[in-house]
């Protein structure tokens, strides 16, 4: 080609975390640079041998300690040509979720990060480059997912309350709901097992614990099954 | 950064267009390189200067003479890093509905396209790079969206016969249709209207032309109302 391309590709991640019905989003803050001392989403350059998947992987590891099986590509940010002030870069960004209680956080100090950290989606810090906007379609992407996918389980631990999942539910879609509907409904799934164990509840009685059972989703997706949740 | 980044950024264009209940995805023959004379997706590299949305736009428009008012960011295919083998190239690819009957196509002399052509979503010839399953990743995005918005009105004309709509659903998802109830379901949602025009059709009696009614469903979004087409 004539004319020499003067873009970089990055890839950031978007991770988020449930605890104590608050979701909270993983950042880091920038060591080096234009940038330095503010926070922002875990990410950098692609090397020029790595794919996507296995670069913005490498980033999240090495700058924040946290690896994950799986991260789904969310959006390419590229129509902003000044999104980064140093030089064009175009980001494709990935998000992950994940339950925080059982992550470590560490950075690599050879890295731009000095230190990574959780904070809730509603206290966000001032962030750089146009990290705000990724966030805000990564949250938006993940409401509308939690409707038509079983990846609320994800955010919970492997055993959960009831009144855990229906919280994280009415918190992160901020819509209230029929208790006793939705518990029948879920239930009616035939996705989610009860265990033979009970946990102790802040307020009220204790209650059992359950388990999503990926396994039988998956069969059941295969026959047709479609998860809905739907709120009016 | 220390290391010299040695990636460019591409965007390609899924144009789908409906005709004669087929599907069709519009191609360009190479002209240059070594793809020379195969059949390709529409676009090209990303200049210094301009969004990735103006670029996928005008590479569409400079290869097929295809203007689209909004093409969706599909994917970014950058996971196969010898996709393209003369240099690492990530592709930003967008995807686009249209009536095929409204456009000419025309191929801009000064470009890396030869001609541009319709093709049968299942009569693609041999195709360049990573192009099958880029194409392969557009249609499996349009049926899936195709039962949950409204977009199946983009592909066909203005005004339409209920049966094309029909056929529209039974030929892209592949599935039998009680056509009573989807009759009953789809002018129920309220969405479209009938117009006071006739059309014959080749086999029966004439029938009523119909229109989507956006506005109407916008309205209707923005108060709950979701659009899905269900097949068991």
């Amino acid at each position: 080609m004539a004319i020499i391309q003067n873009i970089k590709i990055a890839v950031d991640a978007i991770v988020f975390g449930y605890e104590n019905s608050q979701l909270f989003v993983l950042l880091v803050k920038q060591k080096f640079g234009d940038a330095k001392n503010s926070w922002c989403l875990p990410g950098g350059f692609v090397l020029n041998d790595e794919s996507l998947t296995t670069a913005v992987t490498r980033e999240l590891r090495e700058e924040t300690g946290v690896s994950v099986n799986y991260l789904e590509q969310l959006y390419t940010f590229g129509d902003n040509i000044e999104r980064d002030p140093r030089f064009r870069v175009v980001s494709v960004a990935y998000f992950a979720l994940v339950d925080p209680s059982k992550l470590t956080l560490k950075t690599i100090t050879d890295t731009d990060a000095e230190k990574a950290k959780w904070f809730p989606i509603d206290q966000l810090p001032q962030l750089a480059y146009d990290h705000r906007e990724i966030i805000d379609t990564a949250f938006s992407r993940l409401k509308n997912k939690l409707t038509y996918q079983p990846i609320g389980f994800d955010l919970l631990g492997t055993e959960f309350l009831f009144s855990e999942l229906e919280n994280l539910y009415t918190t992160l879609l901020e819509k209230n709901i029929d208790r006793r509907n939705f518990r029948k409904k879920i239930l009616g799934f035939g996705i989610i097992d009860e265990t033979d164990k009970i946990a102790s509840v802040k307020s009220g009685r204790p209650a059992k614990l359950f388990k999503f059972n990926e396994k039988k989703y998956r069969e059941l997706e295969q026959n047709g099954f479609h998860f809905e949740i739907k709120f009016n």
